[in-house]
């Protein structure tokens, strides 16, 4: 019922069980073809086998309930697999190899296909900050902390922030990708002892047929890297969620400067404009340390196979996946149908009667009265400001102390929100200087 | 790929998306005919509308893909079922309510049909631990605290503690079952103000139908309902979680004082008997406590409904749902056919020669002795059967001071594990008493 | 650095190691006194241990010192104690009991002594708001979904809310305190086996002395009552995160309708009025859920004394316990103090001009005019209204085909937000009359 | 009470009240010096401030208890230090910088600090492994899964594994450590306005001041780099509570093949060896998964700064770095003390008679049999070796159809535990050669 809201079609389909299946049947094509290379087995036993390893020969509902028994899906498919294969090759299917070295590179191959999925996404996320950044540098916004008014930014910072986070997450998920999904090979202990002296040969060709990093020993009780792969899908999660959290504040009815493109109606509630993709990146990115928090759990894994905590990771590091696919294709999307309001923007910044300003108008006095003087002036002006629902300026203007100080030009300036960003056009520049380095390395 | 290890099929039927559409169409029903009873549409109408709540008739794979442009399947659901009565009984369907009313009742359905499934598990499961309670009342083992054996217990004292955390799990969901599960009906801004007057008295009346709790005030953002429950099905998952591990320990190749009935087998490995059933509840409720943080945390929701908190509910309550429903069945399946061995329990208890009977000597002679003299012989006896590799019983009888103050048969007596078991017997009772009176009250 | 801002001074001090070693010591002369009562142990010996369980004789970092080596406090705790007491007593001191005997009791009275301030806190936040929503049962406001403003509601409702979710936690942590809350003792197998038959006397003894539950057996290694607490703290966490994320919404610059009593300031940023006591209660609600998860996840003990599990518990629940508490303190206070902006409340209402009372006028138009041609009669007007700048209620008085239907005071009365609130003030109502019941049952 | 158990001295000193004390102050001497390179201030004023940033000079208690009226230490502690310097000083103190610009820079600085702690720790717990695997590269045991004897392996092979995963969480911890802790410096608004121009370029100097990263922009609401080292930490107690949990599996009673160099000892119970270095790395690195989960569901915080979602970070993150650095101290200890009982392994291995080398004698059949008769023969000759008491050995030299294939001596070797240890010896040495290369790169 929930699943579209919280998975595409595409994470699906590479979620699946039958992705799985397929990713399993890839180690055991790729096992027979190692170890042919490695003249362990005969060639066309390999062959045969790869010419088998197809999902659609066989049938995943067929083999996901034979794993009730024996707690591994293996056992059933390596039974299926040997029974469609030639005679010649029978004795020669998943030769040396132990249930967990089919799941774990299963793992490993279904999580770089949905990496692809995610790194695609966030990246094309990170080009729609890009050019929100660049579109908005001078669009001047006001910066809120603890969501109260504090002092103006453009929405271009903004935008470098989310687009700066996003480059981090990418370039964490990229690293993962690159270095640290392995392919698992060490029989039953760990050992490869039924391939005798050719065991380790196998695994480097094995490694090298399914474009996997080579472990250095096997690590079916070492679970550093499912532990690195969701701590940094949690973190790119992180980073969504932060995305999501700000449009929805900006989405407020009161707030009113940022829409989705396509916000979700109500018929009873016409004024309503439901950000809804940050809605669904929100409730998918949740989830996402709770999820994390259970893969380190399992981390402790008894001996050299666990006895419940290596089986807790399978639901688990898929579903990150397919969340984690989910909440960045929604932000890809958000971002490149984001509607911008800086009208409402300006109009929330003169919220306060220019009180936003005190900090700047306080400095612009500091060399005239010094800094205690200056600000106690300005803290005058901003409670009168309020009392008589004038504005900062107005009171700055008609003060004879500041007067003395500062010209009427001098406090025009000094509370004008445009003229007190400081670096903020430098960070925009930073940010999309950064984002064009990774991009173009 | 894994839902079944995670799911039996029952569990998973009732959590399914045909479950969830099955009762948010129970909640439509039962809405039309509280409003009918009510006055509020004609009874005509509401029998109309109840006619065509049935899940067969609709598709719940298109309501599932049209979830993801607004976030709630609800929206789509009524327009169907709109299209699907008569004109008469069209502008009564789903009046006054809104969306999250028809989530969270049907959330509270689905929650009350698992538990029923989780229940029976957990209450036979109960009573396979009261029966082995009865039947090893006597039969001595050693007590490990640490993973170090400490001194005599019996097999029935561990399983009146299995019994008696089953019992307490049992007596908190049956609580939650029959006082927190409430129907949900607020409308829009949670006064239910297209309903007029009518609102409170439609309340009670759904209530009634659908033999749920009437809560106080909507809950739309009160989420203590959905805490409880996660609570309670956590806390049962770690009872459950703690029987399998007792089991997988036991079990060790070296302990091998229990075996599952039906233990996994592996053809290259003939001696392994995999504890496969406490392997698979080990992994479904390793993953709880994320599941419970995850809920938990969603309880801060925005203002009158939340963008993203509430929505983040969904998947895990049903995950959470189906995996403590899983974990039970295989429970009550793992403690009915435990294979128990005294045998090897006697073996291990006479592993240390002794020594694990230190402290009742020391007792003994402390009449004798006095406390400090009595403990200090005991531990020098202690090293030197270690030393000699003789029994603490060999070393007492052979020490002129011990046999000062002891005579043979009370040296024998108290290096008798058997004799050393305190109101072990006398908890069993209490324990099996105890679940007497749960199960006939 | 922190602590302050997450733990009161009573909170703090309840949970202290002062705290935990005050408790181990009750425990130790309540155990002496039932001992003595069942004629295990000297009176005279009992009085003399009872008189020297009191802290300040003992050196709390001493203890904490000698830990380290047995990864448990009670080995230091005793050996001191005894060294204490007169030569007579020595022998009696911590008679029959094991380490974790004493610590599940301390924790169980630490417990105890903590969740007084946190009901009293919470019912004292309780009261705040049904004073609030007895004040505000007409103080009309926006309800708001999704963060978007939806329908009218009042400040009252909002409050009766709140005071639901809180009485709810009340009853939860009471019920808890009253029933869960059990005295530990089982000596190092469970078994007693050093108290001969005196054992299940000495706990129910014991229990009476502490004014604890009595067992039905040791739970050293059932650890529901821990987990039921952890859950109890945890929901009440959620409840006050929920108000505090409330009033920081609320409290936005751009929304005004409720403010801290004593905001915190800024002298830069002299507008802003930080949500302090709100900023606090999230910060430390927040850490909740891992709390929880991880002792949740510590609930599967092996056998009969838990290897590092059980130990983990220790501090991750005096946290929960001393967060909990400075989250309930806070929020009483910000709910004592709370400044609330009915005039606010009013203009935010109108901000929409009238849209948010569409499913009002629509309601009021569809006995005339059916309900779809109702809905896209009001559905066009509202998109005039915003074309035009003018109000639903402008466009409803000026439309020929709605006065057709209804006259100038139907159109007024139908948008006329105080006019449709349908069962608030009925909820109100009901949640006062529940917290009246649960007051003064 | 139970402080020194989960935080060495040192660990505790570092992750004090104190330590972040004189981190901020860090930080505010060297922002006074960087701007003072830069011209922004004068050189004496920064020369006045940094005179004055030591710790001791400052009342912490009284800092943290002003902490409460403002949720953050910022502004007492900047009251304070202005309150110190002299007159030409006081307006030069904390210019520009916002209370988290303080507070996220002593994050930062704390946690290299600690860092440096636990990568020793961990550098000297690899050393010890490798140690362990070059002297037991052929110490032959029994490999298990699911706690099941499956295959023979090394203790070699075992500690090799261990190692590899402590040189991968070295690796993770040096990366973060190196490259993503960083400065913050922003201002109220994320912008440095207040420094007008020269904002950029101090970020700079004060990075360098620092010896921190320099970021991008300002990361007040881009909390990756504390997610990172958040899930660098997490991952790192993963492997060091595997390491403790197969310690505690080895050194159980009925395994006996690993002991702690100071096991914690019971008067009562003369026997037993408690792995307390274990237990306290299992209490403590169970912590872990909890509170990188607080860390993560804290990283989407509103707007540029959050309102309670990075204030929950402190505690938590303070906690984590203490937690990590008591295990891997712990876990040092326990390696360097470790007593390895080769002997019991060898007992352990011949427990089952011989049919862990099922599958080896298999193996060496199928060449005369083929693999299915081979196999079918093999566990025909097992099933008789349980019932017979005998081993499979002295089955498969008594049974003809096997000693037609093979010779007496072929039956020894296919049935010798060292002679089926396959790529055992390589996977040792591409550790050691691993590891050798990580500390000599």
């Amino acid at each position: 019922m929930f699943g579209p809201m919280f998975g595409t079609p595409a994470a699906a389909e590479r979620t699946s069980g039958s992705a799985w299946l397929q990713a399993m049947l890839r180690f055991e094509a790729a096992l027979a073809s190692a170890q042919a290379e490695a003249g362990v087995i005969p060639v066309p036993a390999a062959e045969e086998i790869a010419r088998h390893c197809r999902a659609e020969l066989f049938d995943v509902g067929s083999i996901a309930e034979r794993t009730v028994s024996s707690a591994t899906p293996v056992i059933a498919l390596v039974r299926d697999l040997t029974a469609l294969v030639g005679a010649e090759a029978k004795p020669h299917v998943h030769r040396g190899a132990t249930s967990q070295d089919v799941i774990d590179t299963a793992a490993m191959l279904v999580a770089r296909d949905v990496l692809d999925l995610i790194i695609a996404d966030l990246r094309a996320a990170a080009a729609e900050c890009a050019r929100l950044a660049e579109r908005h540098r001078h669009t001047v916004m006001i910066a809120r902390s603890l969501l109260q008014q504090a002092l103006p930014t453009t929405f271009g910072c903004r935008c470098a922030g989310w687009l700066t986070a996003l480059d981090e997450a990418i370039a964490a998920l990229s690293r993962i990708q690159d270095e640290r999904l392995a392919v698992q090979l060490g029989g039953a202990a760990g050992t490869l002892a039924s391939l005798g002296t050719d065991g380790v040969r196998v695994v480097g060709l094995l490694a090298a047929e399914l474009r996997l990093a080579e472990p250095v020993v096997p690590w079916h009780t070492d679970r550093t890297r499912v532990a690195e792969l969701a701590g940094a899908l949690g973190t790119a999660a992180g980073v969504l969620g932060k995305i999501a959290l700000d449009v929805e504040l900006h989405a407020q009815t009161e707030v009113g400067e940022l829409a989705e493109g396509k916000a979700g109606g109500s018929s009873a509630m016409p004024h309503k404009q439901n950000p809804v993709s940050a809605v669904l990146i929100t409730a998918a990115t949740r989830r996402a340390p709770g999820l994390v928090a259970t893969l380190l759990s399992a981390m402790p894994q008894e001996y050299e196979r666990a006895a419940g905590a290596w089986q807790s990771e399978w639901e688990p590091l898929t579903e990150l996946l397919r969340l984690v696919a989910a909440a960045a294709a929604q932000a890809r999307r958000l971002l490149a149908e984001l509607r911008v309001h800086p009208e409402k923007m300006a109009a929330n910044l003169a919220l306060t009667g220019g009180l936003v300003m005190a900090e700047s108008a306080a400095g612009a006095l500091m060399a005239g009265l010094g800094r205690t003087e200056a600000q106690a002036l300005v803290a005058r002006l901003c409670r009168r400001a309020v009392q008589e629902g004038t504005t900062l300026r107005a009171e700055l203007l008609a003060d004879p102390q500041v007067r003395a100080v500062l010209s009427e030009a001098e406090v025009v300036a000094a509370t004008e929100p445009a003229d007190y960003l400081g670096a903020g056009a430098s960070f925009v520049d930073r940010a999309l200087a950064a984002h064009a380095e990774l991009e173009n390395p």
